[in-house]
């Protein structure tokens, strides 16, 4: 199913003087489409795909998209009008083959069809020149051939970019790598609810972290349990992935530390839900916790309380993120600095996405986001500490997608 | 430890008019450093790391790393200038902290301290400027400001470019992504260690794979098979994943097919070490082989077998690809046309990387490559099938680091 909201879209294009978006990131793909990108994007190079939305909603969109993962495209698509290029791949179809038949006979009907590449070449990878000679075309088709396009230049390499140019020419290119990032930002309910349902499951591999904590537990054995509990929990969901950063004892960056008394267990995890990534963080001591350990978590909880309160629809996530710091640094921590306090979450090549809660953001928090807020300090020394919750942003304010107590554990 | 070749870096930048190179992507700082890009590059975006790399070989190499980063690379790598940049994590040591003692007290002497960034300020994620300015200074201070430099320019984006250019004037930026790519083709004893048992922890995966291939077994019961296969014998190896494409039955992009009696059964996997994927296919079949199977993978045998003969020191890969081809050709697939047979490996984002085995490419064999080399074919209503070796290219020839039989093995 197809994410983007092409009213959004067209508002945030007539705000930018733009006719036309193109959009080239894999993730930008699967979000406008609802399918696929396919293998041609693991090098994550402009020119795999494509989708191009013009600002006027009532306008259908244009996807270019490999010929191996064309069929998927048009079977599963809202978007009627999809434009394949060739790529490596050596594909083919018999309709009823007959197994004891030789191969020269079963296959000679395959080669003269209409689907076949034209000479009969493959390009070594995939063929950018194509699609963008496609998206000129459409372009042109829907008289937007001179117009003001913007694109996803953030996806467009500086090596790509010239040859992308003289292809559109004379419309003119625009960076609208923020709108891209916009619209991602913004999440359906059917996002959400793959949000919900990875956090739901992370949830069960934090517990069973929290109960397996014991003197002479060791990182990696924890790490399994994380890894084992998910998996068994995500088994039958389309859960594609799991990820864990988490530390034991009192180097926060330490490798395969073994837990003794008075230990911080830090647990930074996610589940991947059909490419949607989770993200949660808890923190757990090994025996009672000693008084800088109470201290430094109730200065991260106190921050984690003052930017809670503010995640509210019209809010700048600056505001958000001084009202978190100023909060932890009056709690003894008066040097504390973060570049962010959370961050969006999706599909992307990193487990954090735009926007981030930080300083510079003069972005408005608005009710359909998702948000990881969390407070998070790592002292070497001491130990790795987080609080961090997975946020929807609703109209009357954050709601929670977390269950697990933010309180520093004792086990 | 690094991998990158000075001497034959030199040649490359000569060969171009280059007085020093620039790396961007975080594959290419692992290689050239021996040590971790860090969490800044979940992104892939230029600006989070970078190393310059003068041509002139006995000039030294200067590192740019996120300031949490930094530390590690002074201790692994063999560079010595390492110049470090302010990311969002906040993280700090005390050396000898009193853990019954208060935050405001134990935490006083950190704030002051001289590796705190200036004005107490972080940037919401990673601060690009802040690379390209110690790009420049490195420059400077080694007399090139005005010079001719080559950068890889595959790793940075069209929307990043303009800040990079303008920071490293008056020097001259040159596309040097070729470049980049030649010097990670060739791969040093450490990294051909690496991808041997990254391959032979995968042949473990794929004979119990083979092993498992019944009537009624489906291809969710194979992958988790293959996952749990290659996870054991590499429990006590540096392996970070492991991917798979198994196929089943007719249709070689379908989903959770059960095996019937003369069904197909494809299998294209690989074990990551140490970042460094392995990539080998083998293909069964359930019972005895039809005519249609027999012949098909005697035609992609052959194609093999003439493709390997030429996997010599000095032949161009547009002639391997082309010998392939033409021997598949003519055992009945007449119209048979793919873009590449085969890829290298390494740590990159997807699972081939360059040099490709393709009708374009004039790239000649060198000793010391790790090439994938493969003979596919995905016929929608027979099922999928491919030979795929992982061959490591010496003066004598190609060695293959396989052992499990390529031929079609009916299970």
């Amino acid at each position: 199913m197809a994410y983007l909201n092409r009213i959004t879209a067209q508002k945030l294009m007539q705000a930018k003087g733009l006719d036309a978006l193109i959009l080239f990131s894999p993730e930008a793909f699967a979000h406008a489409t609802g399918t696929s990108p396919g293998v041609a994007t693991m090098w994550r190079r402009e020119g795999a795909v494509a989708v191009l939305i013009p600002a006027d909603p009532d306008m259908p969109e244009t996807v270019v998209v490999s010929d191996l993962f064309a069929a998927g495209v048009r079977r599963e698509s809202h978007i009627q009008d999809v434009r394949d290029t060739p790529i490596w791949v050596e594909a083919m179809t018999l309709a009823d083959p007959d197994l004891d038949g030789s191969v020269a006979v079963e296959f000679a009907p395959v080669w003269g069809s209409a689907h076949r590449p034209v000479n009969n070449d493959r390009p070594e990878t995939f063929d950018p020149d194509a699609c963008f000679r496609h998206l000129r075309d459409a372009l042109s088709e829907k008289h937007m051939q001179a117009s003001r396009v913007g694109v996803e230049l953030d996806a467009v390499s500086a090596q790509g970019c010239p040859a992308l140019s003289d292809a559109l020419a004379p419309a003119q290119i625009v960076d609208a790598t923020a709108i891209a990032r916009s619209l991602r930002a913004m999440k359906s309910p059917e996002e959400i609810a793959l949000l919900r349902s990875a956090v739901r499951i992370a949830e069960t591999g934090i517990a069973a972290v929290r109960d397996a904590v014991t003197v002479g537990v060791a990182r990696s054995d924890l790490a399994e349990i994380w890894k084992e509990t998910v998996a068994a929990h995500g088994a039958n969901s389309p859960m594609t992935g799991a990820w864990e950063y988490i530390s034991v004892g009192p180097d926060p960056w330490g490798g395969d530390a073994i837990a003794k008394s008075g230990d911080l267990i830090k647990v930074d995890v996610g589940c991947v839900m059909k490419g949607y990534t989770s993200d949660t963080g808890r923190t757990f001591v090994v025996g009672p916790p000693r008084r800088l350990h109470t201290e430094l978590h109730e200065a991260l909880m106190t921050g984690f309380r003052a930017g809670f309160a503010l995640l509210h629809p019209g809010v700048a996530l600056a505001e958000v993120h001084r009202a978190t710091q100023s909060a932890i640094r009056s709690q003894g921590l008066a040097g504390y600095c973060r570049g962010h306090f959370g961050h969006g979450l999706g599909t992307g090549p990193g487990t954090e996405e735009w926007p981030f809660i930080s300083a510079q953001a003069e972005t408005r928090i608005e009710s359909g986001m998702v948000l990881a807020f969390e407070c998070p300090i790592y002292v070497t020394g001491v130990g790795g500490m987080i609080i961090e919750d997975q946020i929807e942003i609703t109209d009357a304010g954050p709601v929670s997608m977390n269950s697990l107590s933010r309180d520093l554990v004792s086990c």
